[in-house]
């Protein structure tokens, strides 16, 4: 045992650099045992190879991205991303992946129905969870900063995730992802932790930049930011969290710039002084 | 009368272009009969001279900009920001504006203390309120879309602002500003609306922009983003709101790059287009 045993990696923290196979090679011989699996990467290698890979490499799977972008008012676009999610749901299970992450999708086509793209995204999971259920595969909804709402996700706070798990019945095929990234800002955050006591099935980690320049691709390691990402571990880990914690880096500017060895290496070094 | 009797602009939406005494001659020779004024360009001209040159111009001024910035941890740079805020208020009265804009602050100096920054701005809130009440002046609290929170404002929601006033007492002097470019993603924005009813005291109009390039100051022109203004202001309206609509456009890349003569104009048309 090391100190690297509940540490995940989404393979996005190394987007530009490593192929899957090379993430799977590459993280296994820096020690890592975990990490998050992006679909674009799984295709483009085959999901039986993948599986195999990740056994063979005693890889856990934090992770499967993603589903969700349940948000198109083109009937015809909305029924092909249906299609995707069950096929996602199945990949995810193939690979062990203890959730797929469900991202909402955001506004399509110079749409400004925010509040008609919630109900359709939220009909679409309530047409999912049957699939997830015989899956064994837990849908993971995880809210994005409000930054990002309009091109990828209309669920944008912890406090909503908390609505639309209630509202659907809380579906053991339902989880909630917490991202500190995307909620680390939220008013009523300790409270709304406490609330999702138990629905609780991962657990991401970045910083925000105070010069944050893409409202996307502009993440930070951690300890580069303002996010006091201790206080709310200890917040998530109250609940009965315990499970693993996944470092998950979009930056275009800087990590994703840099040799991969050294990207996984500052991540074991932040993730023990920051984490 | 015209159609532009409730239309204000605020002059950081031309801000690179016109000092204040320029605006104010230039909204006013295109028909403009409200405006909003910042404090250093207030500052420049002085005081006595711009209150003179609203009066001589019949223009109204929704708002005053800005109160605030009440989150320091370092005790003097606090006292000297509260010291700032007694002279704003002054000033506001001075030119007869309708409020004191109150933007929080944000974290700085690296601290990660969300919440103590949150405190110590109720702390100074609350020490101010005295005042404003002695100036007949409204201190309008402006929540700011969270993507701004790392640097500019710990106060990221309606929902916060109005638990705000609440928690301060509701204090007369205690307003809510209500900027659809802040709050128009908010999961709860129809029911914080109508919680909001009686406190509003602004209302501002601008969109957001699907390509967003900057979290600050990259702001679009009404009909050029997603947001349903319409909806909102209906919302807000609903609620006995009958006051100035100003428009507020930070845009370092397009808008302040433009003649500011072809700025007010265009404000004039999209405000009667999508407003």
């Amino acid at each position: 045992m090391d100190n690297f045993e509940r540490l995940s990696i989404n393979q996005y923290t190394t987007r530009e650099q490593w192929s899957l196979a090379q993430a799977i090679e590459g993280y296994a011989r820096h020690g890592i045992r975990a990490m998050a699996v992006d679909s674009l990467k799984l295709r483009e290698l085959g999901v039986a190879q993948a599986a195999k890979m990740l056994r063979e490499h005693q890889m856990a799977v934090s992770g499967y991205c993603i589903g969700g972008l349940l948000t198109d008012h083109d009937p015809s676009k909305f029924r092909a991303e249906m299609a995707n999610n069950r096929r996602v749901i199945d990949e995810a299970a193939e690979i062990g992946a203890q959730c797929v992450v469900f991202v909402a999708g955001g506004l399509t086509d110079g749409s400004k129905d925010i509040e008609g793209a919630r109900e359709r995204c939220l009909d679409g999971l309530a047409e999912l969870i049957p699939h997830a259920q015989s899956a064994d595969m837990v849908l993971a909804l995880e809210p994005l900063h409000p930054m990002t709402g309009a091109f990828r996700s209309v669920l944008m706070t912890l406090r909503q995730a908390n609505d639309w798990v209630e509202r659907l019945g809380g579906a053991s095929a339902l989880g909630i992802l917490l991202d500190v990234y995307h909620v680390w800002w939220e008013p009523d955050l300790a409270a709304e932790i406490k609330r999702a006591a138990g629905r609780i099935v991962g657990f991401h980690v970045s910083d925000f930049l105070m010069d944050t320049t893409d409202i996307r691709l502009d993440r930070g390691m951690m300890g580069d930011g303002v996010i006091d990402i201790p206080r709310i571990r200890g917040m998530v880990e109250a609940t009965g969290y315990d499970g693993l914690i996944e470092v998950e880096i979009f930056s275009a500017r800087d990590w994703w710039q840099r040799d991969p060895n050294e990207v996984v290496e500052v991540v074991k070094e932040r993730y023990l002084a920051f984490v």
